[in-house]
């Protein structure tokens, strides 16, 4: 393996974390654009999910080249089989924000979130967020500690989506069938968020150390 | 590339076919599961994804295997590479089987779906089912024309989830909240059954051409 290869496997992993950053960005705007009713943030959101779907076939793109021309074992194979499974979870993730940036913009001028579920939809918000940001951590300094950490938010999301559920479908919801609706599925987008950012850990772990976690 | 490697490769396209199959069982037996209240079938279907997940990583072991002894090129490497995506997403069809059963089982004994939408989950269910059905034969005979027959299932897919709305949102439901929650979850459930079949058959569609569908 000559230097430049492996710098070219390395920048596979260097990639991802940016695409994974942008994914934190929509996520921000996509939540920014649900609890401020701004059809022009949630627009925004759903157009710059093109730019994931070009890294996303870019970075697939790389990994058959390097998997054609380098025959890579060991880590580096790990990197480039693990690579083509995170890119897939980092689009999914992207996706998802779209959707949420979707329900805001189908609820303009009217904000989709009720006041009575706002604080537990702002926590998910903030949890899925801070998730994706250390996320990009955790592929940018395979970091099996940060990962581990990411299974206690996701526990903590697990525990929000149950709390919004009880309140939407508690004897005194005023929401409406509408907003309920729309809170079950603003609830399961976070959550898939959260799910694949715990996805994209496992998968470090795995390039780390040959197994996937317990 | 001696027939015994190429044997090897053949057969983690056979191994996925299989494991499309098993999961058609699953959808099946969940849709089964939540028409009739049957908690013991919708027990069978969350037991029996675990075999899911150990025909995912049987998968992901061979692929890497073949990926560090053999270096396989042309189309033998986008074989290994899409049943890498292929099993991720057969593994995600299982997954919302599941969660369709776990909805059948949160109400039995009563039947999680109202007569007014009866029909038209009837028909998700169908379409679902058999879309995993088509998913199977496309990956057996790399059949580019009934992978391009999945789309327009998902376009029928797509309406029917519309029209689940349109009934859950309507000014006559009377099935209360709860629900209309259950209604648009499992809606959304059999919606990602359908997207995910049409996601393994573009990969199909990438092995045999080495182009993405437009």
């Amino acid at each position: 393996m000559t230097y430049v290869f492996q710098s070219q496997i390395d920048s596979v992993l260097t990639d991802l974390a940016g695409v994974c950053r942008e994914v934190e960005t929509l996520v921000r705007d996509a939540t920014e654009a649900l609890l401020t009713a701004r059809a022009d943030i949630a627009e925004r959101v759903i157009d710059a999910d093109g730019g994931i779907d070009a890294a996303r076939q870019n970075v697939e793109d790389a990994a058959l080249e390097i998997l054609s021309l380098q025959a890579p074992v060991a880590t580096n194979l790990r990197i480039i089989v693990a690579a083509l499974a995170i890119v897939t979870d980092l689009d999914r993730m992207g996706d998802l924000a779209v959707h949420v940036a979707k329900i805001a913009r189908l609820r303009t001028p009217v904000v989709a979130v009720p006041d009575v579920v706002r604080p537990i939809i702002e926590q998910m918000a903030e949890v899925a967020e801070k998730m994706v940001a250390l996320t990009a951590r955790v592929i940018d300094d395979r970091d099996l500690a940060l990962a581990e950490d990411l299974r206690e938010h996701d526990d903590v999301m697990d525990e929000l989506r149950r709390e919004t559920f009880q309140r939407v479908l508690a004897g005194e919801w005023s929401g409406g069938v509408e907003a309920a609706v729309d809170m079950a599925l603003l609830s399961r987008y976070y959550e898939r968020i959260a799910d694949h950012a715990v996805a994209v850990a496992d998968r470090v772990h795995f390039i780390v150390t040959g197994e996937n976690p317990a």
